[in-house]
């Protein structure tokens, strides 16, 4: 078998075998595939596409490049949900603990945010102390003492997933939905799961902005997760706004431990425990959707789940006394109100300049390799729907670093549009599957 | 500007600047863009192709990648030929010695023979001491000297279509017009040439088999031939059987002498002298067409095509003799021939498996670190319409290692195909611009 004949076929538009596949990727690994022929490949997938068995099987030959995670001696169905990402997008701080505090134990490896998202781990640092770099044994400790766990990929996790995100973002061939699925999904099963709950976003804010590519994306990660034995469930979810009121680190870490004490936004608050729910009837911890929802908003009412946010905050090096105390997290020295110069309804709230805004206040990264001030970001005080009059504060950037904010007010101003009368109301759960 | 970018934009089909184009070929030849990025970018540019412009630049920047040989203190118009090549084509040696004794300065730049195609220079070298590995200094003295030389790729001419082409080879990106033609065009333009004639070959022995492709091959290189101030004349000849009775190195060069001597098959004459032709009207030695034809086959009348064929492989080291006594060059151990097994008239004999069968015997190349015997190969008796009895010999294999003989013979039988009456005539010459 030669590496050259494979991209040939591939160009051609033809399907690759289960062991053609295998082959590239173990010799993506052994180094016996240079990059440069791995390079040219990733351009005829994106351009030629993947069925789903070759979908399937890729993922499967990339989780398999490095260790898959056991937690057969951890009872109960392991589950985890995956964001693609969006602006203000902090669910997974909200629902593992919830879920966790249903029974369902939640081992959850996340990712940094990049250009106008936010990401989980990004958010987590925000806590002083909090350790996100725990290696494999600790973290199988803290799944099975706290019944959830929050880490970043190790090097032991999906290798070859690794370089060939690399090698995709140098050769601009990330674009591709079954190389996204499979990157996605090659972590995701690595990390020991028995179930996954995927919320894909769709809308301006959204990775992919368009909903049906969005539905593709998704319908793929499910039939790659049902194809290797797993449970799942697919939630499109729009990402036109961004979602709950802030955006920012700090501020994302205080949002979320206030809809843990039953205080916040009321899409942030639906989303978060429609999600958590269907992880716990995926679980086996509720007999319907509905009994797993209200299961869910009880740990909010008891408090159960806000006490199992202290107990991994605490297990993970983190200091807990945040979830009493929202002074212990950074905060920004200063605060630049945005003015509404005219009045009337919010007919538009554009998440994506938002996030990019938020970024060059510096709670995000332009590239992988820039520093993040977990202080800053913006507080909004006025989201879709809501009446405006001049002279009111949209919202308040918070402040280190004043040198970009000419330039995020001007972004979120014109994130903003302006209507006589209040828009058609929108399901935020745009569909489920 | 960054590669990943630029590679993005070709992924979308848009069209790049010059500056970007010059900006990737500088990177290759610094090593500031690695070749991961180069081969996704080769791939994007097979998948949505190049202008003429976007070739052309491309074509100038891998030429400006090394030395361009400056030939301007040598008199009269510098004018060289390129065929895409094919089985049994060994036109250069005829042409070239034509051109020279018409006073045409021919510098040549040619290269060694891929699968079931021969090259010009394992030709050469057939000839005891042939020496096609001359210095530029020595490669410029000798035309100076012959009126012609015949040289090999050296390090100095284009060096980003070496690292290209291997990166090509690689990666199943050879087969994308514009990088074929920017490839071919890179080097001879670098060899210093005024005008080039394009030999693009038809059919199931070249290349490219379909006449579209061809035909698109021919105008892309005309194109940029042109763009880059220089003359330029196409001729698409078919490939359908192989061009004269030999296939082989040693063979092919004593067909060539023949056909200088005035002896040799139809087919490879004609086609010799109108390319020939081609070139002295080109080069300003004749008022038109005809003028140029009559001059050309005044040479081979009066030997003087063949003396500046002596000429020159004295001067690269070759035993000279050659012209006068072919026993000069390496024979072949043992004589196999081909019997027809029924009568009939030769309908086609595709000139693919002939070249493949030949590689088989030694006289080609399977892989490029495969070694040559020269004294193998294959000389047909019979050709496209000729009368066969049953118990004719068809051809002859001269062979030294008979290993692959009984192969050899098969594939040669089954690309000979017979008919009741002889087939339609077709013209070898099927378009000139």
């Amino acid at each position: 078998m030669r590496a050259v004949d494979l991209i040939r076929a591939k160009r051609l538009g033809q399907e690759l075998s289960d062991a053609e596949i295998r082959f590239l990727i173990a010799g993506l690994g052994d180094d016996t595939i240079p990059e440069y022929q791995w390079s040219a490949l990733l351009m005829a997938i994106l351009w030629q596409g993947m069925s789903d068995r070759e979908t399937a099987t890729l993922t499967d030959a990339m989780m398999r490049s490095g260790i898959v995670v056991d937690f057969s001696h951890i009872p109960g169905l392991k589950i985890d949900k995956h964001s693609t990402g969006g602006v203000g997008d902090k669910t997974s701080l909200i629902l593992a603990p919830i879920a966790a505090a249903c029974g369902v134990p939640v081992p959850m490896v996340s990712g940094r945010g990049l250009g106008h998202t936010g990401g989980t781990l990004d958010k987590l640092e925000a806590i002083p102390g909090f350790n996100v770099n725990l290696d494999l044994d600790r973290y199988k400790a803290v799944l099975e003492e706290c019944g959830m766990v929050l880490i970043g990929q190790t090097k032991e996790i999906a290798p070859a997933d690794k370089t060939l995100y690399a090698l995709r973002d140098a050769t601009a061939t990330v674009e591709s939905i079954p190389l996204i699925s499979a990157s996605i999904m090659s972590k995701k099963l690595a990390e020991g799961i028995d179930g996954l709950v995927l919320d894909v976003k769709t809308g301006n804010g959204a990775f992919m902005e368009k909903y049906e590519d969005s539905r593709y994306l998704a319908e793929t990660m499910v039939a790659i997760g049902r194809g290797l034995g797993k449970r799942m469930r697919a939630l499109i979810t729009r990402m036109d706004q961004p979602l709950g009121d802030m955006v920012g680190n700090s501020l994302e870490v205080a949002e979320c431990i206030g809809c843990l004490r039953g205080e916040g936004p009321a899409d942030l608050i639906e989303l978060s425990v429609e999600l958590a729910a269907e992880m716990v009837l995926m679980g086996g911890r509720a007999e319907n959707l509905d009994e797993a929802r209200m299961k869910c908003l009880a740990t909010i009412d008891d408090g159960s789940a806000l006490e199992a946010f202290r107990k991994v905050i605490a297990a993970q090096g983190g200091d807990s006394r945040v979830v009493d105390d929202l002074s212990v997290l950074p905060a920004a020295k200063k605060e630049v109100p945005l003015i509404a110069d005219h009045a009337g309804f919010v007919a538009g709230l554009l998440a994506r300049p938002v996030g990019v805004a938020s970024m060059l206040l510096g709670a995000g990264r332009a590239r992988t390799d820039s520093v993040i001030d977990h202080a800053v970001g913006v507080v909004l005080h006025k989201r879709l729907g809501d009446r405006v009059e001049a002279g009111e504060p949209l919202c308040t950037l918070l402040v280190n670093d004043e040198s970009n904010v000419p330039k995020a007010l001007k972004m979120i101003r014109e994130a903003y549009q302006f209507a006589e009368s209040p828009p058609p109301a929108q399901e935020l759960i745009v569909e489920r599957f």
